[in-house]
């Protein structure tokens, strides 16, 4: 089949696109034919040489996520899957022709959500509705603050949050992105330069929830945003790692602060959070209340010049690659 | 009745024996003869005038917990209560003859535990439950690691551990400590200054629930010794508050940091604490796995010059003060 390869750490100047072995499902896989898969910074992050691929999952071919028809079954797997129009996620090896996954980690395609754009879906809404959800704890009335809105979790985040009743604010650094940002149901957007006092304005008693990418250049002021009982989940780390941090404040608030992802996590928790996300969304996607944000749909071939744009912060939403 | 009183902001001078209003008890609330009360760091820190008693508890007369006779009740509650031996825990206003405090923040003495002991029991046992297990998720198996296991709540973390089938490791800053807490069962006891090999090389997946009294000294080692999806709970912060995280860290263990404090919550909150350490404890006291921890008794007369001995340090377990 053809897949991107990494064939080395570095620029894109080391994304190949190669022949390489057809996967065969193992145990409790399924085997897809990829229709499209979708970028996530994890591919760059791993292309850097910074995130290596998990046990189980081929090393030098990326991507975490896709949309496809089932062609084959592992031992142990219902053949009713065979020939379904599904998406999902994957611990690597997306940007390629085939994939093979666990069962657990996908789903049919919501009705009204075409097959190509179906693999902008898995790795961005379940990641925003594990965060914002599962670890935030969001409901009816809360109030929720979202970093880098633009981005494709972003952007899920706020689709997720509106449609429980929940207020959202969301911060991006350029005007056109807060705009777009805004045609979700955030309540307000603001500069990522400049958030707290706005927050601080619009959510007199705190933000109940907090989902972040950038860390530690936004967490002094996140923890100060946060209310009491507040909720500080750190999906990614854009703005650093390094931080500080006024524990007293986390005291009097009796906050919390937990970091997460998706990738590292065994078949058994993403399937928990696929399944999660699934129940919870399926009345959201008839009413339109969700849709996946598609920035732009390009080619396999164009990875590397799509994880440029990507890098870059050139995209509102998701990045997809035809296959 | 007689009472202890802060006079103003200060040191152990501002302390005075007073007489005062006998406080009624409200809608709700029971009133207590009290027989013993036992000392807190926040009954320090409110000296100092760091740490305001929170709305409708008595201003200027400390003490967080008590033991003692009902001796009143308020509106909506059951005279059953009448005459019995009880403890609990209070917003403020226990170094005093009586104290008026919600239903829901008293539960019976135990059996086997005189009246005047029972004083050392409600804050540090609920507060050590409500850390380890309500927030922290100990259970049988766990990688348990506690500082400042001399103090009342830690050696009350140490018992409760050791009752679920928990492996424990102390810090504490004295030999004697050190010595003290094994015989509660610690795996391992290390000084606080170099606890950090010890612990590696004893939980080898790093400690599944760290309670920590110390904050930001101690922040950057707790991080690095927390397992996968460990939970780190501060509980005080006797090294200080403003501290540096390493949130990169905490995205790859899928880890979480909680502040928590016990006396700003709401009687309903607190009234939960109360009960989920009592429904789980019934059974151990009557083991003898747990036992309330004591110093010291002395009398309320002699509250200043036991806070100065809780302020250096000298005591292992809890200070009470008969009343």
């Amino acid at each position: 089949m053809r897949a991107i390869v990494y064939t080395a750490a570095g620029g894109p100047e080391v994304i190949a696109l190669r022949e390489v072995e057809t996967p065969a499902p193992r145990a409790g896989e399924l085997r897809v034919r990829v229709a499209a898969t979708a970028l996530n910074r994890a591919d760059v992050i791993q292309r850097l040489g910074a995130y290596p691929a998990p046990p189980g999952v081929a090393k030098d071919v990326p991507g975490l996520e896709f949309s496809g028809v089932v062609d084959a079954v592992g031992a142990g797997v219902d053949a009713g899957w065979l020939g379904r129009e599904v998406c999902g996620i994957a611990g690597g090896g997306t940007y390629a022709e085939y994939v093979c996954v666990n069962e657990g980690c996908v789903f049919d395609r919501p009705e009204g959500v075409g097959l190509i754009e179906s693999a902008a879906i898995a790795e961005a809404f379940v990641t925003a509705h594990d965060a914002l959800v599962t670890l935030g704890g969001a409901r009816e009335g809360s109030a929720v603050l979202v970093h880098a809105v633009g981005s494709g979790v972003g952007v899920a985040v706020v689709q997720i949050a509106r449609a429980m009743g929940a207020r959202v604010i969301g911060t991006a650094r350029t005007e056109s992105k807060r705009a777009r940002a805004m045609s979700y149901g955030l309540e307000a957007a603001v500069d990522g330069g400049e958030f707290e006092p706005l927050v601080r304005e619009r959510f007199a008693s705190g933000a109940d929830v907090i989902v972040d990418f950038v860390g530690a250049n936004y967490l002094a002021a996140n923890v100060r945003l946060l209310a009491a009982r507040g909720r500080l989940i750190v999906v990614g780390l854009l703005g650093g790692s390094q931080g500080e941090i006024d524990l007293g404040l986390l005291l009097r608030k009796r906050a919390r602060l937990e970091g997460t992802v998706l990738r590292s996590r065994s078949d058994a928790e993403k399937s928990l959070a696929v399944r999660a996300f699934c129940e919870w969304a399926a009345p959201h996607w008839k009413t339109g209340a969700l849709r996946p944000v598609i920035d732009r749909v390009m080619t396999l071939e164009q990875a590397a010049e799509a994880q440029v744009a990507m890098s870059a912060n050139e995209n509102f939403g998701k990045i997809v690659l035809r296959v």
